[in-house]
């Protein structure tokens, strides 16, 4: 893919295993991930497992939905991708080693397109020292990315379902930046630039995971659908209430520039935002939380019959919670 | 789902979550799969290792490219959709046991089909022992089906790369079956009942993969893109040639018909078919070739520098050898 006619090739134009072979030079020249025997091109990947546990995790991307073409280049995307999945293992205090993507495009896609996804998705996952270990493509009207990350848990995986009444919530990480970015985008604007690079490349503090399950977290969630829809999950697994206090987020300055903007309450973005994918768990009372948790709220009893999962300020919340699929 | 009303839900009706909730009643009705200390649900599926290799493959399918919803009822697509991924685990001389499934769905796909397309996926691999422990949905304008599958080898998984001159090419389980069914269906027609049914659900010979591996097969791949092609990769990967006999086959009195019925030679499904998921792999040629394996060609050397690395009856083949996914 050197030459000016390369850049132009489609899908089409390359061939299945024309884009495989050029997929897996891109993987080959990149991090390999830890304990890979066999890589891409076999009918399956090879590992060696040093722990006695494994999690797996898959999230969907589409185009059109999860993003735009004319809104992140490849390698943003590719990134992204990586990112959402290295994320859920993140939320479960391990660590990914490996990750494998099903790729649907039309044939009409530059292929490089396709390379640079990849790249960017090599790219993000040798942030944590993970690598892409296999795959398949195929055609489709649409762009279709399937991720599957594979890790290791050191300590024991925390669960969603953990958290007990008198626990504190706290997050860790950058919550709300990326969906005041996408708000711009859905405006035509590419500024903030510092939200719109939140957007396209999320930040997703990698290290906090594992060092939340070591201090002792009760659950633990990656917010990749809204802060209030994921503390619903946690409160509703944990067979609790959950009431997140406002006071404790600092709206950060270019928050509130898009919310004066738009018109929009800037808290929105982080009480309903996701792409970020901060951290959101629950630790008992008396646990010094890590260095960059901070504390949003408190765990309390089973709701009554009828009232709700997750208050706001100690009341019902009546804004977006976050992202439905469907 | 059990009302007339709610069989006519659809994908928007039901929601994210409801979906989810519903696919998990029925992963938790079928086989569970082995060592899953968490299944679907939480941010990643938590998982018992307790050899010390795992494979892992992915596979895509999607719609009106790999199916068709007229040709095939949900739970089809569903049995095929696992039957395609517990192959290629087989094809390495492993034993599948978890699979997660990122579904991307038009949201006026009705929710009915995303469950019996479940039910039949979980019905597959409990064939093998295998459970489905997580995934993904969301919505895109085509179904598109992205499955891997985790599984661990006993053995040293075999490869595609370990052909030697001389050994024998043999291959396991029907072959051009599902392709004669899926010509049947191209024209409109519904039988040979049964190879059409052999389309709809191929009966990969899930345990004749481990058993090749344990007789000392040096190369294995199963049929997923036709005879010639897969035969290909191995003699790529292996650094030889192939020569296929076609007096080994013999052809099954259903695909003579409808060859007879299309004009078509009968041979080319055989040769050129892929869905049914049997194994071809290579033996020394001094191994007795386990129960239910045929002999079909021969390994030789590198060939020379412009000839085709697989070869029928000795001579070069012009016909189709499989399939292209652009």
């Amino acid at each position: 893919m050197t030459s000016g006619t390369d850049r132009d090739a489609s899908l089409a134009d390359v061939g299945e295993f024309g884009l495989i072979g050029r997929i897996s030079e891109i993987v080959a020249a990149t991090a390999p991930g830890e304990d890979v025997l066999v890589g891409p091109g076999d009918d399956a990947a090879v590992l060696r497992v040093r722990k006695g546990h494994v999690v797996v995790s898959t999230d969907v991307m589409v185009e059109g939905r999860h993003f735009r073409r004319d809104w992140a280049d490849a390698a943003d995307v590719g990134a992204r991708a990586a990112a959402q999945n290295l994320s859920d293992i993140n939320a479960m205090g391990g660590r990914a080693q490996w990750l494998t993507v099903g790729l649907a495009a039309p044939a009409d896609l530059p292929a490089q397109w396709a390379l640079d996804f990849t790249r960017g998705f090599a790219e993000e996952c040798a942030k944590v020292g993970a690598g892409l270990v296999g795959g398949d493509v195929s055609r489709a009207d649409q762009v279709v990315v399937s991720v599957t990350a594979i890790g290791a848990c050191t300590v024991s995986p925390v669960l969603r379902s953990g958290a007990a009444p008198g626990d504190v919530v706290a997050i860790c990480g950058r919550q709300g930046w990326a969906a005041g970015g996408l708000a711009v985008l859905g405006r035509g604007f590419r500024s903030p630039r510092v939200l719109v690079e939140a957007y396209r490349r999320p930040e997703p503090p990698y290290d906090a995971g594992v060092v939340a399950a070591e201090a002792g977290a009760t659950a633990m969630v990656d917010i990749s659908d809204g802060l209030l829809a994921e503390a619903g999950h946690v409160a509703e697994a944990s067979g609790v209430s959950i009431d997140v206090a406002t006071a404790s987020f600092e709206v950060p300055e270019p928050l509130l520039a898009v919310g004066q903007a738009t018109g929009a309450d800037p808290l929105r973005f982080i009480l309903a935002g996701g792409d970020d994918h901060a951290l959101l768990a629950t630790f008992p009372a008396d646990v010094a939380l890590p260095d960059g948790w901070t504390r949003i709220g408190t765990v309390g009893a089973a709701p009554a019959e009828g009232a709700p999962r997750v208050t706001v300020d100690g009341a019902s919340y009546d804004g977006p919670t976050g992202w439905s699929h469907f």
